[in-house]
């Protein structure tokens, strides 16, 4: 019978079920099981370089581990007696190879540093995993935008139409954001990685471990510097939550355009009906679920944001079981974005723009009111304020004629925009849509030669990044069958 | 082979399994599954009643939803193909009586007061639930006070010795708090306990329902009086998450307690083996996990609610499929809430204070200097902030004896307290703890008859609510077996 | 000179700028300086009425706040260097009339008492405030609700046309959710209506108080019954942001509403110019700007309250002064909810709708397919599901007329609607969104009469919870009359 | 009379004050008011450098805008008329040199773009001074580890004593922390060091600016690539809030322990009187009221990043009023750190340690026992979890003396410590805390030579970031000077 051999020699008695489940955290270990092992292995064949233990239990030991590696933990491991998969594992061990053998894999080490190594290990490879996601949003964006560098449409400010841009300059400003998802993701990959293994329950060990060796068989840069630090600090969990939950609020701001985008009034984009649910009771209602569930999860991410914090706020050195209640807030987390934004691609990959419609908005609302304004500075030396004001109270007047503007100008300004030389052929000219948009080519601007050159630029930025990711990723599964050879090796 | 039934009209082709995982509520369903049969027998009954379902379907319908009821819903109905178990089982009765009849039971309805009367009904058990805990626990620290009304223990400020108090006194403090969250989840159930059945997807429906037949079979004091709100508010959730997080801000300062009562340091409180883990590396750890994890789920269920704002801030009406995505926020802030109350009353219940300890700390860090300064008030008329000057001033050289306070007064006050009368056994009667406690005899204050009969009111106010929780629970048992049976004569 | 009293007996040295800022919370001390004032003489009044104090100075002394209460505290009195306004005006007080009778004000009591009795005074006040904005909102929205029982509009699901409704219900929904604020408030006040006065720094005071007397002095209905949880509590705190933010989040639904409606999409409202801001550089433009900082608002007590509940989290009995960090939390999420609910009632009572443009788009988007689909089951028979499949299909296929509805009956479910004898004149008046309308008349419904009752039904309750509010505020004002007219009494 | 510009030619009517102070930002906008002016004279230089404003006015404007840089911004400037500081100086300007003049300067801008770069250029500074501390906090603890690698003391996990450790290891591991935030922050800095001027109100401009000149003279790497992104995104506030929050995190886990170290329990630390506060009723309290407050404005930095992030969450494009609300949760979550950081040096650089009574704790509560079971392991070949338990089995007999092992070993495992040689003498050593300690010398582990070695590593690396904060502060002083004197130069 399986006991949980971390208890019996200091405490005494039973605990109930509910103690015990309220204790396990075994639906988050989940996630870490396979990384486990992997720690294991690695520490197993320290410990032996290291002459720590004996030939004989470790090759029993590593043949062991390697079972439980190429078949899966067996599913006792996962009982919610035994507070968590570590313990678990070992009882499993035990039963296994007895005592003798299956005692000893635990020198020089705590669970501590264990489940520090073990969540470091398989947030490495979920980062990797939504950077590679998040590149390829980025490249669904810049190659849509490629192609409606002239689809005109009415940009917004405070919902109301505001100016004409274009679709690729509305989708650019998006990759921008994405764009420092990435890199923030990036930096927070390149200082979470270090390994704690070595740092024990918090002030390392006596036996002489080789911290830099097992840390390469792991896959990390380099050891965790302090031991203390190595297993007390939930730092790199805030920093990935609050990089989650910032890259979830930009992608809820598209899903939310996607969502007024849809409606019956504004007809911009069809949504594929993939990404599309019905009405229970409502037959005609096609609704965009997707976006809104997404939507939704920057709520869901940000939630584990603030529970993150609120948890390890004001926590004493070193380990507190609290900690325990960090990690399933941060695969939480982790996994809503995950989910999230392969499915944002596939969703704007397949939408319909109705460009034609966008067109026949651009220039609703009195959009290129500023480029009118702008005229009468250029044209005619008015102060800007002023003919700020003029156009203002025309388009109080309900229109931008040259009547209206003339009345206008004089009750404004005491002034007329007839004698000043104005035409209503100018403001037509002016007022036009495409014209307003192809004037706006300096850098950031929507014209159509201006956007191209950015998505130059732009996808020049993303192959770097695309390399970066697609070289880690490679790199660590190279260490991880690396190490798995390297057991086998050792084991046979 | 069963399909989404509800697609299949108006949207075409396939989903990924991404898409439907994505969009999938099945592990939050489960929670509702039962509420849900029971919401359809009412439905069922009230179509029935009205006249809108012909006799023959009716009966088969409900024979097929006993079924389900006695047996458990089949595992099918929440294959994540489904959205939502309300489509799963929809697709599971005509499965299983065809769709002639199995397509019947959605009239007048929608999927949107369906599922907000499932959350209303699971939600009411859950608080009674709670409320029922929460009786327990404050029993049990009116008991232990009991217990303790002469148990004389340091009282802390900024965690500094600050006044000697009593246990009692100490624990009725929480009792007030958790008599606050009683009080507050009591007035969430009755403000929640509404039917949002009839309300179909917002706007009601044009068949005759007879809601308040409905509402009445499913336990409810009365229907939602607006269809709208009935299915697009949620702030019944937020309210109740917020009262969790409250509680749960309140247990996690008496586990904080537990955890520093329980130090080397303090010693103060040996919790039982039972609520405590040991170390997997260090072999004399006896380590207070279950307050540690306790405190770390008031953060839990603080990052539910604030899930639950951010989700539903600044949604439009009426449902939007967001708030599919509030309700496992819900259900995570209620369980943590729902485990840890009764664990933390078991926690309590078997701890063994060390109240020798707490005495012989009673009077340390001049615990006690107060009741000098009030002593030279009352007998001698300094003013108070003179008197505390001249005991801040003493303690600043480390002593209170007579000397030092006569050096302290000639320094801080120009005065002497030899002159005046003040002896070393007057100073040493004051600074006895017990007779500091014995003096706050005030209403609130800690002298033994004073907490006793506290205790006393508290105990009479706990015997009206712990009544009020039990008939709760037994009317609504009693409304959900009348409900099963009235189906059962129903179909046979 | 003034110095920190309180400081220099215990203390050395002198403290950096910097600290004393740090350290000092005189921003939120303004807030309650003159409730201070209130409580000093209702401890002053106690004192000599239990003989603790002598008549003479205890004359003085009241001489002295009654001046402060009638001119102002000195400016001096919030001075930084000490910490708080309590210790800046127990200066000021010395400074007045001399440490040997200025220093006497504080017998019996510490400033844990003295602040949590201040907190809850303005509190009470400024909770009576914000329930009379909520009545008046409540009651605009009725009368805008009682002219509109008529007009009809689109009502949305996801965003999506969905049925009609009109606007009454629409408004009718909004109450509802301000009604549970309501009632959420009410409860809110009465449970923190209790006087912490005489619990002094946690374990009450040797001094024979009469605690009643002062509770009844400042407007409390009673003593709080424990002197710990009196002054360490902050649940009240947390209770009162939560239910201010769950009414922000409900405000913020609204304002969505009304940026959505006003944009040249819907053009279903024109708020006045007044709630509008323009552009620096858009002439044209008219902006929502109020709506948009009160839906932004929701976000920012959303913060005050995670604020608040992070940093109460975990925090030892009793005061840590941890507690004085919550405060400013508590009055700007106060002050945010305090502007936003007259500025919403201001805003909604002066837009103009345009029900035209509504009635136009009740229509739109095939928003009476489910009429159509409960007549194929009313009048044909069809079960709900298929009806609701063929009705989807029609949409589909883009059309809901007769032939299309044929095609879509053979497709979807082999069966003619023809043959059943469906006729495009039964067809055209089920897609009547009037008819739609008026046809859903049950409790909750959206039919004029319905909603006509439902007004009058939540007129009624409003009178009452109105009068509620009036009847404290009258109280509560008359209780501090009272107090001051007896203050005046004893210092003559 | 001043008036609000931009209001006067579209919108119609009054504001009442309540609206005003509604939608007015001018607390916040103090903040950037500076900033307002150097971004005026970039602007204004570039206008004129692209002949879009003749000599004459722009030198107007000029010698107007450095005079108010010279004298401070006219108080009317912030009067909440005008709903910010743009328009609120605008009409300064006017009425300083006229609207013919004073009306030009927004040609080719919206107050969009001009907030955005205010923003960015303040806390960029913010930033730096930030890091500044951060380098100084470090360094303050690298002195303090130097003096203390012999400092042994308890660590403690679960606030439990665990084993040995020094002072020196302890705070080695906060200084990882600080150096990860510092880290954080510099890429923070780096990413957001873009100019958005030039964006206009979303879409750029029709105007040929020159956005790399204007960039350049801001002191900015380069302009933003998108003008969309630039006025419309508020990542880069979300990041640096929640770097703050997550450095105050940290920091409040360090006050912690400064809090518990100073409690008469442990008394390991003497604060400085400068940063305690002594009780209004307690005359011997001294109480750690800085540390507290620090630990609180950890909630409150968690509050602002709640905020922020709730108010952003689900905004369409591109600019809303909505961001006007994150604002000064920037500022408060900025300045809460920014206070905060130097006060913790100071608190810890004037802290006394009682060495000796951390010595006497060190090797309380068996806080070696690991060090048996490792001599057991490794002298006497067990199984590490046969040494634990019996290890474990006699901390529970009450003792680690050889007989009650030998009994715990018999119990426990069936074998005899006594027959494999064990002794009294071993004992004794191996539990010797300094032993431990000394043993302990693998990469990040306490011993005093590898704690040595570590701070030569990290002072080595706090020097390369101090450079890096001191090269960047010279050079955007050195940016804003050269842009006043070439400013000057125009003007003259």
């Amino acid at each position: 019978m399986r006991t949980d051999q971390i208890r019996e020699g200091r405490l005494a008695g039973e605990r109930s079920h509910d103690i015990e489940r309220f204790l396990a955290s075994m639906d988050a270990d989940r996630w870490i099981a396979r990384a486990d092992l992997l720690v294991d292995m690695a520490h197993l064949l320290g410990l032996q370089r290291q002459g720590i233990i004996e030939d004989a239990p470790a090759r029993a030991l590593m043949a062991a581990l390697l079972d439980f590696y190429d078949h899966g933990l067996p599913e006792a491991a996962f009982d919610e007696r035994f507070e968590d998969v570590h313990a678990g594992k070992e009882a499993c061990l035990i039963e296994r190879v007895g005592e003798d053998v299956g005692g000893r894999l635990h020198i020089g080490r705590s669970r501590n540093d264990e489940v520090a190594t073990c969540i470091r290990i398989r947030l490495k490879e979920e980062i990797l995993g939504l950077l590679s996601s998040l590149t390829d949003l980025r490249r669904t964006l810049l190659d849509i935008a490629a192609a409606h560098t002239e689809s005109v449409m009415p940009g917004f400010t405070h919902l109301q139409h505001a100016q004409p841009t274009t679709l690729a300059h509305h989708l650019l400003g998006y990759e921008q954001g994405f764009s420092r998802d990435t890199s923030r993701l990036r930096e927070a990959y390149a200082r979470l990685d270090v390994s704690p293994l070595g740092s024990a329950a918090f002030a390392s060990t006596g036996y002489p471990l080789d911290r830099e060796y097992t840390a390469g068989l792991l896959g990390f840069s380099r050891p965790a510097p302090n031991s203390m630090d190595a297993v007390a600090s939930r730092d790199f969990v805030i920093e990935v939550l609050a990089d989650a939950a910032t890259c979830m609020t930009t992608v809820s701001r598209l899903c939310e355009e996607l969502v007024l985008w849809s409606t019956s009034f504004a007809g911009f984009v069809r949504l594929d009906d993939a990404y599309c649910s019905s009405s229970s009771i409502m037959p005609q209602k096609k609704n965009p679920d997707v976006a809104e569930i997404m939507r939704a999860k920057a709520g869901t991410v940000a939630g584990s944001l603030a529970a993150a914090i609120t948890i390890t706020k004001a926590l004493p050195m070193s380990y507190n079981r609290d900690l325990q209640e960090v990690t399933p807030h941060l695969w939480r987390g982790i996994e809503a974005t995950r989910e999230s934004v392969p499915l944002l691609s596939g969703m704007i990959a397949t939408a319909v723009f109705d460009t034609e419609r966008m067109a026949a908005e651009a220039g609703r609302g009195f959009s290129t009111a500023t480029d009118l304004a702008d005229a009468l500075v250029r044209d005619y030396g008015l102060p800007f304020r002023t003919a700020h004001r003029i156009i203002g109270r025309a388009v109080r007047h309900g229109s931008l004629d040259l009547d209206t503007l003339e009345t206008a100008a004089r009750e404004a300004a005491g002034i007329s925009v007839l004698e000043m030389g104005l035409t209503q052929e100018k403001i037509d000219t002016v007022l036009d849509p495409r014209h307003a948009v192809a004037a706006r080519k300096i850098i950031g601007g929507p014209a159509p030669e201006t956007a191209a050159a950015q998505i130059e630029v732009q996808r020049g930025t993303l192959a770097g990044e695309t390399a970066w990711v697609n070289e880690r990723e490679t790199a660590l599964s190279r260490a991880f069958e690396a190490l798995v050879i390297e057991a086998r090796r050792f084991a046979e």
